[in-house]
């Protein structure tokens, strides 16, 4: 059982930042060998995803929230509905497999904190794995 | 290991009911430190989600699946298509972490079940907790 | 702690194909009593989905992605981006409760690999399970 908080720096959203190589040195630099991690951002207005990080591409993850989304529609809530509903969408949790002594990912897998909120944030990341 | 079913009562969809105490009591009465808990309901109408439990930010969650998938539009499967549709783009579970004896979530962020069923319910959540 | 990792052949998307017989097996085959099943594909074009199999309902999956990402649009990314924004809405996992050994669906529950890809494809699904 391990658990550590990491702190993400993000940019106002919408900032998509990659958080893999972080998460592999958690898994090497306690020698998990097979098991479950779990990546949880302690937020409202963030979310984390699993997808390629492609430059085109995440401009397209980009204007989909904002087309879906918009932030100038009018809402109940005021301010920031928009970044609580585009984060509704997507989920502040990932439990991702650790295989072999390696995060279970894809070749085109990236895990990645996407910040919704509309002022620069350090986002805390909480990391648990369980496994031997 | 822990397993504990909830009934969780809810009116007819769109209907938000918030769990996180529930979910807080169960950290406490097993005295558990660190860990993972599982939500998880059993249905195909309903989801978990986590945000912040704001009574207008809530009518913009119940408006956002009224706007994208309408009750009112023909769809293949007869009757509550778009109760199953509005819960696919949620979830029906959530993974969260345990830490230092508490459920780690954000200052904002409630742990709910979303009814999207078109009459009341008693729903089945299950909450399995691993951990020390 | 076990894992195991399933292949799952899928054609041209948008294809949907139920394993929860699949995993079924691996909880009677480990005799497990109570645990977590994570469930996680090793893609950024397929995601987990856990909802009713019925035949028209997944007509309506089908059109919802269809709908709301159309193929024909203009993205940033070329060939393929609307695979990829398909599966960012969903997930590449979903972890399920084991109770009573036996994986803990509810009624109209099943775990399907939805295949957003537009070739065949075989996908590796990474299953992990925690328990007694």
């Amino acid at each position: 059982m391990i658990i550590e908080k990491m702190i993400v720096k993000t940019k106002p959203g919408i900032d998509i930042v990659n958080i893999t190589d972080e998460l592999r040195k958690i898994v090497a630099k306690y020698d998990i060998k097979n098991g479950m991690m779990n990546v949880f951002v302690m937020g409202t207005t963030a979310a984390i995803i699993i997808n390629e990080d492609e430059i085109h591409l995440k401009e397209d993850f980009k204007k989909l929230f904002e087309d879906f989304i918009p932030k100038d529609r009018l809402y109940f809530h005021p301010e920031n509905a928009y970044s609580h509903l585009r984060s509704l969408l997507l989920s502040p949790e990932k439990t991702i497999p650790i295989r072999e002594g390696k995060l279970s990912l894809g070749q085109w897998q990236s895990v990645m904190l996407i910040e919704f909120g509309k002022r620069k944030r350090e986002r805390e990341v909480i990391v648990t794995v369980l496994g031997v």
